[in-house]
């Protein structure tokens, strides 16, 4: 690839992985992330920002390879001096990993933009990738379960996903602008990657921000997803879960046609090459499991080739 | 001494040391422990209640005998991720007190008094003596120096006390209503102690509230003060160094002036047994220094007969 700018969305731990991947095979500076929050809260007075955190966390080596979330070598001292003050423990925030929501927190409360907070973060940590916020203003994921509505955290981390999903709501999207550079960087873009993060709790809620869906319509470059099921099951998370539970097939291609003609290609696992007739977009096979290094890189170069064969197709 | 109610108003580290003796010494739930709060101050978004947070951690045993401040074992993995995303660093947070902190700046955002809080956490942390702010009011002093006007942890903390001062303010006490609970101890108190804190950035915020004020003239136990003051000097803190600025003799007897006819009595250390013809009102000699807990039960044990004597001449 030329030094042409590429545009990945991502929600928490597969994407920022694929976003990884891409930052380490990419020329400097070259990556744009955009990520989801739909999933931020206000926790103990702390604005909480899960993905982007992730997605930081995992840029600048320093992501917790065992929970997805939170940073390695964390040490908890805060939560057992909260627990004997009889402070709410279920959302598990580490001592390192505190200093991100309190001087986030604080910034934002001076009246700082979140996307100006996050830039900043990520230039301090040695990320050489623009991570940017799908947006500046607060969209808030909530679950609609058979035990009612259940806002994104709740379901998530306190419940565990065990509510059955009836629905999903992401407050404050259609109402919201995304960020600036967001917009300008899909513009200009040579490929835009939607990373294999949940379609539904990670990618609808920016798909959901009018502005950034507009941006993806009107992109000259490819948009291609890559496929967040291995063998109609998630490496991670309750994707499977969700879409057996609102009674759609569990399997790739159910993921492409929820992209519908919004995507131009679809990287499939290579262990579903079976399902590849049922997507009638151009698909690349590729091993699309994300282990360790070598395997971010993998999957980065394979969809930057795809995306790079669909351009030259668009263009001919 | 009876089970009757005890008052110890304190400031930070050598108050909390006197009321830590008290409440070994007394019998359960006999001891009321009113702290200042003129140091308080908003920080990182959060509320810091530095005198009240050393008397907590100090009746429970959870006090950094080194700092002064903060709890032992302490870690610092957060001040260290702090610094890394440019936050400010100067007034050190420990990972195990954010707790307080953080769980304190929540309760109160949500429209509890600090009063409350206090006496919840003390509950929690097994402290059997009442601890109490003196006032739910924000009171904040403020120290006027040859730099101009500086918040108390601007002087305290990040000047180190260096700045010379002219004079001190405390803002809000002529507003402030005092903590009920607390005048009402001191109204059937048999003894009220003025620990040995600074008698001017720690014990005058609180004589600085009116109702406070008023409670302790119109009070029927002696009111006695410990001297902060062995040989000229504080053991711990600006107490000399603010008294030479203000152009006052850096002596006991100057701060049983200071307190006037607010006290009935005065604890003066034995090495200043020679200044004792210079103080108008009852005198006992005892060694005050406070090294280990023995040394807090002596000066306790000390200073609450010297009450008794008194309490048994006023009323004969």
């Amino acid at each position: 690839m030329s030094a042409r700018r590429i545009v990945a969305l991502s929600g928490g731990v597969g994407g920022a992985k694929l976003a990884d991947g891409l930052m380490r095979v990419l020329p400097q500076d070259t990556l744009t992330v955009v990520v989801n929050t739909g999933d931020d809260f206000r926790h103990l007075g702390l604005h909480i920002s899960p993905d982007i955190d992730t997605v930081l966390y995992t840029l600048c080596g320093l992501a917790n390879p065992e929970t997805g979330w939170g940073r390695r070598n964390e040490t908890w001292q805060f939560m057992q001096a909260l627990a004997s003050l009889g402070g709410e423990t279920w959302f598990r925030l580490g001592d390192a990993d505190l200093a991100m929501h309190i001087e986030r927190t604080r910034r934002l409360d001076s009246g700082q933009k979140l996307s100006s907070i996050v830039a900043d973060c990520a230039h301090r940590l040695g990320i050489r990738a623009e991570v940017l916020p799908m947006t500046d203003a607060p969209v808030r994921t909530r679950v609609d379960t058979t035990e009612g509505r259940l806002d994104f955290q709740d379901y998530f981390v306190r419940r565990q996903c065990a509510p059955v999903v009836s629905g999903l709501r992401y407050d404050g999207a259609a109402r919201a602008e995304p960020v600036h550079s967001a917009v300008a960087a899909i513009r200009s873009a040579a490929a835009i990657l939607i990373c294999p993060s949940n379609p539904y709790l990670s990618i609808a809620p920016m798909l959901a921000v009018p502005g950034l869906r507009q941006a993806l319509r009107d992109a000259e470059a490819p948009v291609i997803a890559v496929s967040p099921l291995i063998n109609g099951a998630a490496v991670k998370g309750p994707t499977a879960k969700i879409m057996a539970e609102l009674g759609l097939p569990v399997c790739a291609p159910e993921i492409a046609r929820h992209y519908g003609d919004l995507i131009d290609g679809f990287v499939l696992d290579e262990r579903d090459a079976a399902l590849a007739d049922q997507i009638d977009i151009p698909v690349c096979l590729a091993d699309t499991l994300m282990k360790d290094i070598d395997d971010r890189e993998r999957v980065a170069r394979a969809s930057l080739a795809f995306a790079e064969r669909l351009r030259a197709e668009m263009i001919a």
